[in-house]
């Protein structure tokens, strides 16, 4: 089995039929057409095994992951996704392997008609560096250096899942049963949804955005940073499924929302006089919202409880070699 | 030392100002423009540790050959470089390493102009992602499937250097003072030169192209396979710089140059009727190029003797996983 093989596998299974495609996978790069009057928008990021997912994930739920981590930053732009180049390095020729993971792959490129034009295969250590590429009309990208003081801190979704989910694989008490709280939490830190609808009914409404990757308070302090600004948070607010509400106590749901990961929500910001125009612009994308704080003027983000107490919170955020 | 620290090094480093990034490191993604008129183009390879470069090579060696390789591709479509993306994979948080890394990948962007605008650090076994983009003109890009009955095929520069450094690296044969025959050798392994300018001075003048990293008649069949043609080499025109040509027999220096890989050189062909135009293109490119052959009917790669008699090839090309 050799490396072109394998990219026969892949290439296969994930066909698509982008008319902005010139040239797809199979020459020595691809070529492709970014429509007149937009900025593209490029990011990559890296999965290694035991690092980005446990070792024992499938293979189906690594190509997905892979893809979803990247198209959660599109959307933290507002972008709409179009291309995705995918670099896999594998401890051995393994096609059966190969198939699920271009499966997953290719599972999630469908839903957001994401094509993958180009890639390579490489004999290492397993890890999956995918770059992806979207469009945004020129100006109207979002960025994490926007935030205005006055202005509400939304989240998407809920928070701190596959943080819980990943807690509980740690200390081997996931229940695994199907239909059970746990496989609903296991679902979000396996198979993340890159909220890219919500990203794209935000432009030229939100001030500020990211995604929620490394924990809430790591990333709202990247905005606050960028912003030159502070950022407040009310811990009673974090929005916060049933399943994790059951999993786990109060104190340990909090640093799970705070500072869990992988939630691959958008956090933003957006002035008091455009919530009406957000609400309407959010009816019918499926994606719940939930105002969580205000930016303030200062520096770093704070923690407050109910009754406006500043909380000190836990330990914050991955960071990788911290 | 944390992943945004080694993030700063690295931007730090890497700093440019082409007007058409919009933003670059710093956010979720990187926004840029592609001027009108101009298709983009993208791929992306990953070199790793042990695999394709020898464990002992210098960072600064790693983070040039891994932007080249890459660079590499691109003038293989004719296409002019813009910007890269650099996902990197450190066992440990080493800020010199990535110092020497980043000053490597810097000084050969540099050279083409090419703004690094985003990436990703993570911690994992030593690898190195790249992706590069850029432009050509509409319809412009050279591609491996035009090759056409009665092209003459050139490749430019000399083959088998870089594979013989390897050889002699692997045998302990190596000289490695200062202005030997064999230093020169190791620049080919370790600083390959991407052939830009000359892939750029082809478009509209050659039917096809490829560039030489698997081995020459691993690339020109696939230019074979491609197009739906055969192409015959002549061995003894394949051209040899006068460090390959007193480093080795001619029997091991033909399967250097045959098979050895990592040449970065250019492959294509020219019908015969644009052969003037294309050596008034190249005038001033400072890339000599030879004739090594010809396309005729049929399917594969032959290699002749200066007889004209079929040669038996030695085993063919580096194939990962093969």
């Amino acid at each position: 089995m050799g490396e072109f093989s394998l990219i026969d596998i892949i290439r296969q299974r994930c066909a698509s039929s982008r008319s902005d495609v010139v040239l797809g996978i199979g020459d020595d790069a691809a070529l492709v057409e970014v429509p007149p009057g937009n900025e593209l928008v490029i990011c990559t990021d890296t999965l290694v095994a035991g690092v980005h997912f446990p070792v024992d994930t499938s293979a189906f739920d690594i190509g997905w992951k892979a893809l979803a981590v990247n198209l959660s930053d599109l959307a933290a732009m507002g972008a709409t996704p179009a291309w995705a180049l995918l670099a896999l390095t594998l401890p051995k020729a393994d096609a059966d392997f190969v198939r699920a993971l271009a499966d997953g792959f290719s599972a999630l490129a469908s839903v957001h008609d994401v094509a993958l034009v180009g890639g390579d295969t490489t004999q290492g250590p397993l890890s999956i560096s995918v770059t992806v590429h979207g469009f945004v009309p020129k100006g109207q990208a979002l960025r994490r250096s926007g935030a205005q003081v006055g202005d509400r801190v939304f989240v998407s979704g809920t928070l701190g899942d596959a943080a819980a989910a990943l807690h509980l694989l740690e200390s081997e008490h996931l229940q695994r049963a199907v239909g059970s709280p746990d496989a609903g939490l296991l679902v979000r830190l396996n198979r993340p949804q890159a909220r890219l609808a919500c990203g794209i009914a935000l432009r030229t409404l939100a001030n500020a955005c990211i995604d929620v990757s490394d924990g809430l308070l790591a990333d709202l302090g990247h905005v606050a940073h960028a912003s030159g600004v502070a950022i407040e948070i009310d811990q009673w607010k974090l929005p916060a499924s049933s399943a994790l509400q059951s999993c786990c106590t109060s104190a340990l749901r909090a640093q799970l929302q705070l500072t869990g990961g992988d939630d691959y929500e958008l956090a933003f910001t957006v002035p008091a006089e455009r919530i009406d125009a957000m609400n309407d612009a959010l009816t019918g994308v499926g994606c719940a919202i939930t105002c969580i704080g205000r930016v303030v003027e200062g520096e770093g983000v704070r923690v407050l409880d109910s009754v406006g107490n500043e909380i000190t919170p836990p330990r914050g955020g991955w960071e990788h070699f911290s």
